[in-house]
Parts: C-alpha cells; sequence; structure tokens
C-alpha cells in the first residue's frame, strides 16, 4: 500500500470559521492514483505544531501534502516551520521570485510581504501556481500547497503526475432501508470471508426513515463484486431491497 | 487556556465518501464555553491508530473529543480502542443495557450486534443519546461519541454543562476588496501592537474579484474592537472601505 497523510494548517480551521474543502478533493484524486489518505491533522499557526506533525507524518507514510499558511501575511509561516521540520532554511528562490515579477504588471507591487511568498526552502522543488503564481514547493516527501481549494487543486493537478502509486482501491455501494443492528451479524460474517476487503456499514436516519449504506473498498474489483453481491443477497434475506449507490 | 482536540474516526472520511461535519460544530460550541479547539486528527478504523491518536491528545490537551464508530457493526471499534488506550476493559455496561432494552419494542430486536454497544470501558460515565439510545461514554478526559452529526451533538449538549472552560474567544471580522499583499505590512504592525491578540488573514477569489477578511481573536473584547478598528483605518488608508462581517 501506498499511503499518504494530510497536514491541515490554519487556525480558521479549527476555530469553525472555514470548513476544510481539501481533505475530500486528496483523498478521491489520490485514490485514483493508487494512493490510500490514511492520515489527516489539523493544527494551529503554531510553529512547533506544524514542525511536530509534519514529522511525524513524513516518517510514517510514502507522502505527506500540508495546505494552508503559504501567503504573504504575518500569520503564514509554513514555509518555514516546514523548512525547520526536514532540518533546512528558507532562501528567496529566484524562480519563485521570477514567476511572481512575472505575475505583478508594476514592479512596485512586489513588495516586501509578497516576496515572503519566493522564500523556499533550500533544496525544494517548486509546484506551479496557475492562478495567483506564488508557488508551493515539494522538500523530500512533502508537498506544500495553498489552502485556498481552487489553488490546492491546481497544485495538485501540476505534481499528480509525478506521484508513484499502488493498486487503485475500488469501491462499491448498495444501501436498504434496514437499521445497522439488524445487517450486523450477516455483514461481519461476509467481512470474514473477504479479509481483503474493507466493509463499511454507515447508516443514516432521515424524515424518510432510518437506512444503511454498505460499502466495499479494496484492490481487487472482482472480490469487491463478490463482497457487495453477498451483500444484497444478505439484504434481501432480511427483505429488504438494495439499491446500488456506485 | 482550556484546550481540547478532536479525534475523528472513520476511513468514510478518509476515503472522502463522507465529509466531517462534526469539527465546525465542535469548534463554535467549546468556544462558547470558553474552550479553544487546537488540534484535530483523523484516523482510519484501525485500534493502534486510534490508541495513538486518543492518547497523544490526552496527555497534551484538557478535553478530546472523539466521533465515530460507536454503532453496532464489525467496523466500529471505539470503545474497545479507547479502553485499550485508558488501559481498562469493556464491560458490559448493566445501565447502558437497560437504555437499550427501553428503546427496543421488540426484545428480540436487542440481538448481539446490538448489545455490543452497551460495551463500555470499566469506569466510564455514560453520555445520554436521546435520539437512538445507544449511549457514549466518558473515561477520564475522553468523551467518547457518535459519527452521525445529530446525534454527536445531543451527546456533547447533554455534557456541556460539566466542562471547564476558561476565557470565551472573542472574534470580530472586517473585509476589504485588497490584496492580501498589500495589506500584510500594516497587518503585521498591528498584530505586533496586540500580542495577545490573534490577527489571521483570509484571502478570497471569487468572479466577484479578489478580497480579504481579517479576523481578530482574544480573550479581552475592547482589545479585540481596538485592533479591529486598527485594521478598518489601514483598509480606508489603502483606498478600500472596510465592510463588517461581525
Amino acid at each position: 500500500m501506498v499511503s499518504a497523510a494530510l497536514v491541515i494548517i490554519g487556525n480558521e480551521i479549527l476555530s469553525g470559521r472555514t470548513k476544510d474543502a481539501n481533505l475530500s478533493f486528496l483523498a478521491g484524486r489520490l485514490n485514483t492514483l493508487g494512493i490510500q489518505l490514511r492520515e489527516a491533522r489539523v493544527v494551529p499557526d503554531v510553529e512547533g505544531e506544524i514542525v511536530a506533525a509534519v514529522n511525524e507524518c513524513r516518517a510514517k507514510h510514502d507522502y505527506v501534502f500540508t495546505t494552508g499558511g503559504i501567503g504573504p501575511t504575518h500569520d503564514d509561516i509554513t514555509a518555514a516551520a516546514v523548512a525547520s521540520a526536514l532540518g533546512t532554511a528558507l532562501e528567496l528562490n529566484a524562480e519563485a521570485r521570477r514567476r511572481l515579477e512575472a505575475h505583478y504588471d508594476d514592479p512596485s507591487k512586489l513588495n516586501e510581504a509578497r516576496l515572503r511568498m519566493a522564500h523556499i526552502p533550500v533544496g525544494a522543488e517548486l509546484v506551479d501556481n496557475p492562478i495567483s503564481a506564488a508557488p508551493g514547493f515539494r522538500l523530500e516527501n512533502v508537498f506544500v500547497f495553498a489552502g485556498v481549494p481552487a489553488i490546492m487543486q491546481a497544485m495538485f493537478e501540476s505534481v499528480a503526475p509525478t506521484l508513484a502509486g499502488g493498486a487503485t482501491m475500488i469501491s462499491r455501494s448498495v444501501s436498504a432501508a434496514l437499521a445497522e443492528g439488524s445487517i450486523a451479524a450477516g455483514l461481519a460474517a461476509i467481512q470474514e470471508r473477504y479479509p481483503a476487503i474493507d466493509l463499511g456499514s454507515y447508516p443514516r436516519y432521515s424524515a424518510a426513515g432510518y437506512g444503511v449504506a454498505i460499502v466495499a473498498r479494496g484492490p481487487d474489483g472482482a472480490q469487491v463484486d463478490a463482497a457487495i453481491a453477498e451483500v444484497r443477497a444478505l439484504m434481501r434475506s432480511l427483505d429488504a431491497e438494495p439499491v446500488e449507490e456506485g
């Protein structure tokens, strides 16, 4: 398994002001590349917290992605923290500076604050930012992206072809108007017969009544299909009609 | 500062299937109680990962909240993992069983799978679940809640009166049609003058153009007001009209 972690950097997520939109995007895109997102952390704009999270995650996972904290203001400390985590220093990166110079029509706009965005850890490779020029970067297995979803997504796409994945996980889901507790025993038996499949059970409660969605996930499509066929039969044996969810 | 961490347990979040809705709820509610959410982690349905996250977070923070993984199916392993993290065992809790018995009209519905939800760590206090009966629990400073947002929220409200908070953070926000890079230097100067205030800068890009929202956050409302007044003056000095955001 090729694994990844996401470190979401920002007080605004922890205060509830901003809802993160990068985790679900990254999870889905990584999966198509055969990389499993196995961990995510949200940390405040505090250097020690960023350093600790990046170092723990890069030791455990093949890839680490960070989002947030690479803008021009005083609370943007991700580049310095990642440099510190990886035992290197920030330097004014000539190519990053050139990209910012090209971006602003008026040279006086490239003030000291904006030049902070050209300070990149020594040894890092730049990651393109087609939207607002200020680049992200990669240092070893750590990819540093912007927090704004449109920019984060563009940065991800620019590095996606360089990521080495393993098996893609195939996922299929079927739901029924059943309580989780009714299907649990049969489901556990199916899980035992398919140890390579990850069988998840997700209840729902709505005005229309309760229900449960069962998701089968694994690298072997035929096994996923076989497990889902058993789940479907289990639902019918409990007098509920399975509904394909994809 | 009274601090808290959230441990979100569930493969469905890491696969991108389900978007977490509990972090922003918890952040907002904790803040009204004078508790700061300082960290969040998303971990898969793997006992070792849950144990590690709970133990690291409970050592660092006054309160730890977990969401997810307390249902009747085989992938619901949170209670066992939290028991293991805190060095205790699961037992069939008589009061939890009584609540489940009272919940089901037909006693045969309380099958073995559903009885799993009455297995609670030794020494834990139950947390009420007014929606579907199966309780959460508290063990030391760790609160274990359901993942379904409506149930999670009801569980939080039932324990909220027992939480001991510190100072409530006062937050005010003002925005303007300015690029972050134009306001960054003046903002850093204001931040230096108000070290007890956390001044955050959040750019936005939309069809209507770019803009920036500045958030001032701190325990002293008068200081927050004074900092925001300086931000407003800074925006006007850059020929932009500040818009109050609350």
